[in-house]
This record gives structure tokens, sequence and C-alpha cells, in this order.
């Protein structure tokens, strides 16, 4: 009931670190991502509240249950920072810049000093004026084969790869000595301008500012006659937060299972190894229970609750919550020592988007101190007694909760 | 229920500034002020619990409901950091010097480097002892009048301006180049004592002193036959606070609607515009109405249910509830898109003071969460999804629910 601080400000890591031990027991955390919701307008009830879900009703009752800020009360989560505060660290000291967004996006291993910028295949006019910042976004293929050739460029001082994502988007990744990402972007944000000049944003960023404008110089070259996408446009210059990995906070040997790149990259930022995860939720589970034995630590990622909130289709994102609920036993006849459901950030069919509603959470162990939830839904963990609390605490619990932590003080 | 950092330490202004945007979406800040009250000991029941209020439990069922702490539990707070935490600013970062406090309250201009201080005016006896420190509170009137004649005492360095408040205090206000605030005190906070030297606090205030003290002679000198008002004390030497306007943080075109001049001087500080309010409820609703057009936020104070708390009128601040309830439908005619109901501190009649009691609060919108909470009281609103939480976390919720955030990172 009373405000308090976000763990990383009360408990540090470097307490974290003293008190954390390893034990045999097993922690899985599920994310059921963008599993919050607002209610229909028909029948005043969630999409959590519509769905028949006995498993994720019986783990309630057997929980301790809340309702969890990823970020702050009123601040909509992307997913990167929605997942790392659920796995500790605090998500506006651990800022994940776009470039590095975009490349964790297509699974682009990243190493500690590269620079990633989010690139824009773009139309200019034969005055040099953008007039598409987006090329008419052209298709997949005509990317890739595109990025082919941006890829032959060769400019003094670090080596550049170009990667395609999709349509119109790409990440060019500068590798080199003496990189800094503290340089601004060539993208003017609007049309009718020209690209901007990169100009660096610290002394020490005169190097990769040189690097990139050269770079888009040669582009320009490249792809004079690939109208409409006969330039580029890049962004989000950044690097690979320093984080900490997971196994030396917490002394875990963390794994995680999920099926879409972004998912998979924010796991391996964190230390986690990435797991096969198919392509179901079935497969996934499967994956768990072979590599069980394994790991003291599993990250599972279920997608399609929020793919279909951002679609808007209240009646689809029912239907993940049911699959998500019949794949469960799957994973309960593990009996993991912790349990813990949750969602990185709500996404509403009513919104289509991702929303800064809190989102339901669930912590089940044999040494939880259950509250009377008996189901799991917004309105149901409101009454929790975990209450309203910041995702950066989910992590002390489980450790607390998987008797991983060794008391603090004499 | 909700355990957080207060906003401007997790999500400060830098990031709500790149996150907020302009939208036609308004929202509308009504403040009770000193809303919040203490059981009547013969029935058990607060203010808010005895106030026939049916618009205000409609606004509660419709909205998500909490308690505000708006400066930290236990904590009381002043109107000023009452309103600032409010208006999303920390209120022990930007402190309000009693100085500054005072010429607010008159309705007095401050310019960014006007430095300001309280002034009472004080008995001396023969030997030049206190033996009173407000001259027996003398009349408004008189003090109108000594105030003149305190105004046309001319040192060099500073323009010296002295306006009465009411009975025995007035404002000292020193404009010109090279003044500092960092100053102590004239009052020795006792009797039978001599006013003190003002001390610099700091070697740059060492002008600001000469000039203070100066003027406390020359006072003494006009005042020598005016006993029982025969002398001036100052303190609370302090300069407005250097507070980002709310235009800069969110984007906002704020306007306040509100009778004392205390508010007014609050709002034009956060950078409010300050509409015509009238000297009734009524009136004040009438003038939102007529500039409903023009703006996107309107904070809208209402003040006798403090008034009467102070007074310890257990019945009349029951009615002051009563009357704003009645005068609502004059604001939901509007149906802003975010309605937000609250008070800036509690005045329960039962200490007939400022309290430090968590403050009912509700949000209602399209897009809010709305709780089980179908009463607007102490009581009640604890109950509500929000649970008890910093009153700096109310301009996010806003901001978030008028759909004038970008979401937070990639």
């Amino acid at each position: 009931m009373l405000p308090r601080k976000i763990p990383d400000a009360m408990i540090g890591f470097e307490h974290m670190k003293k008190l954390s031990r390893t034990s045999p027991s097993r922690i899985v955390l599920l994310i059921i991502d963008g599993v919050g919701g607002l209610p229909h307008p028909q029948t005043g009830k969630t999409e959590l509240e519509s769905a028949r879900k006995p498993n994720l009703n019986q783990i309630a009752k057997e929980s301790l249950c809340g309702l969890i800020d990823p970020v702050s009360p009123g601040i909509t989560p992307g997913s990167a920072p929605g997942h790392l505060a659920i796995f500790g660290y605090d998500p506006v000291k651990y800022n994940i810049g776009r470039g590095v967004a975009e490349a964790l996006g297509i699974d682009a291993k990243l190493k500690p000093d590269d620079i990633a910028a989010r690139g824009n295949f773009c139309t200019l006019d034969s005055q040099g004026l953008v007039t598409h910042r987006r090329a008419g976004r052209i298709s997949t293929e005509k990317n890739a084969r595109l990025c082919r050739l941006l890829g032959d460029i060769t400019v003094e001082g670090a080596d550049i790869f170009v990667l395609p994502v999709k349509e119109h988007r790409f990440v060019v990744i500068l590798r080199g000595e003496g990189l800094s990402p503290e340089v601004g972007d060539s993208d003017p944000q609007q049309i009718g301008l020209p690209p901007k000049k990169i100009e660096p944003l610290s002394p020490q960023a005169q190097k990769t500012a040189e690097i990139a404008n050269e770079f888009l110089s040669e582009a320009r070259t490249v792809l004079r006659s690939e109208a409409p996408a006969n330039m580029v446009l890049l962004r989000g210059f950044s690097r690979r937060p320093d984080i900490p990995p997971m196994s030396e906070i917490y002394k875990l040997k963390p794994a995680a299972i999920a099926i879409y790149p972004m998912y998979r990259g924010l796991a391996r930022l964190v230390g986690m190894r990435v797991l096969p995860a198919g392509d179901s939720i079935t497969e996934e589970l499967n994956s768990l229970n072979r590599y069980y034995a394994d790991y003291d630590f599993f990250f599972i990622h279920f997608k399609s609750a929020d793919t279909k909130g951002e679609d808007g289709d209240f009646r689809a994102k029912v239907q993940a919550i049911e699959e998500i609920d019949s794949a469960l036993p799957g994973l309960l006849s593990l009996n993991p020592d912790v349990l813990i459901v949750t969602g990185d950030h709500s996404t509403p069919a009513a919104l289509s988007m991702h929303s800064w509603h809190p989102v339901p959470f669930m912590l089940r162990s044999k040494w939880c101190r259950p509250d009377d939830v008996t189901e799991f839904s917004e309105r149901a963990c409101q009454a929790g007694a975990m209450g309203r609390f910041p995702a950066t605490e989910i992590m002390p619990l489980a450790m607390a909760n998987a008797l991983k932590l060794d008391r603090f003080g004499a």
C-alpha cells in the first residue's frame, strides 16, 4: 500500500550479486505478450475476463497476484523496456536505441562496440528533397537486393553491414575502432527537406559521423537509378547497452524460448541462452521439457495475444488467451519451483496498440503466501496481495521464492 | 497499493518532453482544496461520506480511483507543494520559498530574478528588543498605510517594492542586478531578542544582505513613531524556482480558473494562462465553458472545503462538498476527454488544519480501466485500482488517457 522505490534503487544489483546463490530450484517465467486489455463495450468484460481459461485461473488460486507497471504509471512501454523491466533491469536506465532494437528484431548478433542504425529507403526528387520517407514501401525482395548493393560500399575506418528487415526498413551496422553512437540522424522526419548531414553530438563521435556521411554519399551514387528507392535515411544510431548479465546478478543459468527474433535478441542481451522454439506454443513447451534439466531459469514468450490486440480483434485475442491456457498442462506437469505468468504490457483490442494499463501478474511457489484471487484478470489481480507494483520487483520475488537469496544484513 | 518511484525520477521531464504530443483532446483537473477528512466522532463518517454528492459518486463509478500522497506518507503539504505535485512537479525539488509564496498569494508578478521576502510588522521596546512579533496584529488598513511609507525608502543597488498582505503581513520585493536569495532572516523567531542582522549565506549574497540591512535601518527610522508597529522583521528571502512550464514538458496549452490569488500565482508559475474566475464555482464553470475551445488543459480550483475544514466546521465542510457537487453538471456537460477530481491535501474539520492524510482521487476517460468504486470518499477510493500513489503520477496518467503520449522505447 505504500509507494515504494524500485528495487534497482532500493536493493541494487551490487547487493543482489552478494545475496543470490545457486540452487537446484527452477524458475519459469511465462510472458503473454500484451495480455492486459480493456472492457468490451457490450459486455463490460476484458479479453482476459471473456476467455475460458481454467488453467490460468487454477494457477491464480495458488498464487500471489498483483498488477505490474513495466515502466511507470501512464507510460506505454515498447517491447524492449517491457521485457527488460521483468528481467529486473530499470528500463529507463537500460534504454535500447532504435538501431539496436531493429538489429535485435532480425536476430543480428551485435558485438559490444558495434553501432547500429535504423535505415529507411526513401525517394528524393531531382533537387535532392525527400518526397517519400518510405520509398512507397518497396517490397521486401527489392529491399534485400538493394541491401546487397549497399553492402558492397566500403568506407575506410569501419566494416559496414547492411541487413534487410522488411519493406523499406533495414539495419546498418558499423564495426571498427573508436566509433561512437553519439551522432544525429540523417532522417529529416518530414518531406520537402533534403536528408540531413550526420552531425557528431560529441567530439569523440567525429569519426563515426564522417564514416556515416561517406556511406550516405556512396549510397546516393549506388541507388541513383533505383527510384523510388533512390536514397536512404538513417536514424537511431546506438550501441548495445552495457547490461550486466543475469548470470552475474542472480547466479542463474538462464534460457529463453521465443519464436520471434526481437525477443530472442532481448534475451541474448541479458545473457540468456536462446533455445529452439519451433513455431507454436506447443513446440515452445516441448523445448522447455527437453531442456528442463539444463537451466534453472526459463523465459517463455507467447506472442499472439499482442498481435491480435494490435489488430483490434477482441475475439481473436480472447482465442489467443484460450490457446495459451490449453497449452499450459505441458508446462504445469514440470511443476516448476517458481512459476510466474504476466505480460510485458497491455495491448487492449479497443486501442489496437500497446497501452499504459498495468498488467496482471501471478507467482506460484511452495513458499508464496497466496491471496484470495481466484481468476487471472486485470480486475481480480488488482485485489491481489502484491497490489500494483513495478515490474522490476519481479526478479527479487522470483529469486526469494526459489530460495535462491540469502538474507540481507546481520 | 502502489509501490513506485515518483515519475520525475523514473520517467523524468526529459523523457516526458519527447513522449508528449499535441492533440485535440481536453483534460479538466478539478481540485477541491482540502477535500480529504476524518470521521466525525458521532457518525464515524468523514465529511465526504456525510455529504449528499450524486454527481461525484456517478463520476467515481465511471473512473479509475485511488488515494494520492501529495508529498509522501506522513507529510502535511502546504498549498504550494500540494498543487505543484498534482501539476507533475516533484514538490521537494521545486520548493517555493516563503517570500515567493507570500508574493504569489497577493498575485504579485515576480520577475525571474526578483528576490521576495515575507515581512511582519513588529514591536520593539526602548532597548530595541522584540516584544511582539506581529505588532498586535494591526489592521490591514494600517498595514497598507505603513507599506506606502516603507515603499518610499530608496536603497542604492535595487528597486524595492513593499506590498501589504493582511493584518501584520507584507511582502518585500528586491529587483536589481546581481542579487541572491541566499541570505538569512532578520526575524529572531522569539521575543526578548533584537532583530537579527541579515547575513549573507554565500559570498555572492553580500550585496543583497547589505541592501536588506540598509532597508531595515531606514525602516526603523521611518516607523519610529508608529508603535506598536515600530519595526519590521523579514524572513524567507527567495526567488521563483526555475520551473519548466507545462507547455514545454507536456506540449499542453494550459489554463487556470481560480478565485484566490495564491492559486492563480501557482498556476502562472507553471506557465498556465489565468482565466477570469468570478467569485463563485458557478462563475468559474461559466468561464470554463466560455474558454473551452481555446485550451487543452484546465485547472479549476474550488476553495471552500479547505476554508471550512480549517474553521473546524464539519457541517460547513459537508455543505461545501455539496455545493461543488451541485455545480458539477455545468462541467460534465462539456464531457471532457479526461476528467480528474482530487484535492491538494486533506483538511479534516477534526484537526482544523491541513493534514498528512492521503486524498481521494478519480480519473474518468474513455480509456481508463474503471474499477469497482461507486463513491467518491476516502474509504471507497482506497479500494480503487490506483491504490495509494504519489500525486506526481497524475499528469502522466492524464496525458496517457488523453492519448497525448507516445510509447516509450523500441
